[in-house]
């Protein structure tokens, strides 16, 4: 089976960057990262890319959709994969990769997600809400905002004494693990998509 | 300890009421049921009522807040548990009774919760939805909709082939198991709501 080229879009220190490439390292994932972009310069992640002699490239936010495009087309990525990526993609990218990006939110989605819930804040908002379980959520993405199937999701607990950086900190270690996963079975062509459900095949044996 | 007096407000066949009932019976809620109140003359809950010696009223829906509040005075109620009741709580009755009345919500809220979520509509949102974990809320009740401090939540994996009623029947069963507890630990005065948290203190032992 042909090795998926995955493109990694990333706006932070790239944690869940380097949980894939961990993944990928250990041979869980069918696929190899063919290029990190970033559209804030001094992202740490484009760092991290560099160590493991992985083409990274930063875009400016201004004219980010005709760059990345082309940078996408360029690198031959099969998939996308949005790893705390921050800017909004455009319509005609999520178009041209349709079923092929992939999204981490932090939160049981639907809740706390859409406009406005992106890092702490969701976090925040999971905190003040008082809910006793949140969460991370793997999922395609579609034109709108966290709105898309979702892929995999797995919970954690919310104590009466977390802050948003206690939880989140919960919530990342459950992402480093969700996203390569959901990659991994992307990259083995296990998912498959039936209007709003994803279906996950069996392993074949 | 002196026990709690339970009032339930009930629409349905009321296996929550049951679930109540089992765990009193149990030892397990240092409290009784002194009254099942339903807005529908012929719910079965308030044959199980009977059944098992419990007062059982019938109030009609057009003037439910007035017979309600006195129904739940006379039966010296100290706490009011809604196990699927779907009339409205009268702002009157939320502030008599606030911070004592319970209700038990099929979702995780604030998944799936709100105006028009109630019953099967939850699960066919859910499902609908494509999430693969839904479960169950225990809160408090506050004059909106589902939108009461969170005592308990529990979640149920959604699967690929969910109905709404295989989904329903999943979480029912963590409905009958949560909403004792929620009430055991109200019954023992171990929840104390700061805000919009509710902090569960350790048993003393």
């Amino acid at each position: 089976m042909r090795k998926i080229g995955i493109a990694v879009l990333v706006s932070g220190g790239g944690t869940n960057l380097q949980a894939l490439i961990d993944s990928i390292q250990k041979g869980e994932i069918n696929g190899e990262i063919v290029i990190v972009i970033s559209d804030r310069e001094n992202a740490y992640a484009l760092e991290r890319a560099r160590k493991h002699g992985i083409k990274s490239v930063y875009i400016h936010r201004n004219n980010c959709t005709e760059n990345l495009i082309s940078e996408l087309k360029e690198a031959n990525a099969g998939l996308v994969v949005l790893a705390g990526f921050l800017s909004i993609l455009d319509r005609e990218l999520i178009k041209a990769y349709e079923g092929r990006i992939i999204n981490i939110h932090p939160s049981l989605i639907p809740a706390f997600c859409g406009k406005g819930f992106y890092g702490e804040r969701v976090h925040k908002a999971a905190v003040e809400y008082g809910v006793k379980i949140s969460g991370a959520t793997a999922h395609f993405v579609d034109e709108g905002t966290d709105s898309g199937p979702v892929i995999l999701q797995e919970t954690v607990p919310v104590y009466a004494d977390d802050t948003a950086e206690t939880l989140a900190a919960r919530v990342l270690k459950v992402e480093h693990r969700l996203l390569p996963e959901a990659v991994g079975l992307f990259c083995e062509g296990r998912l498959r998509i039936e209007g709003r459900k994803v279906i996950i095949a069996e392993k074949e044996v």
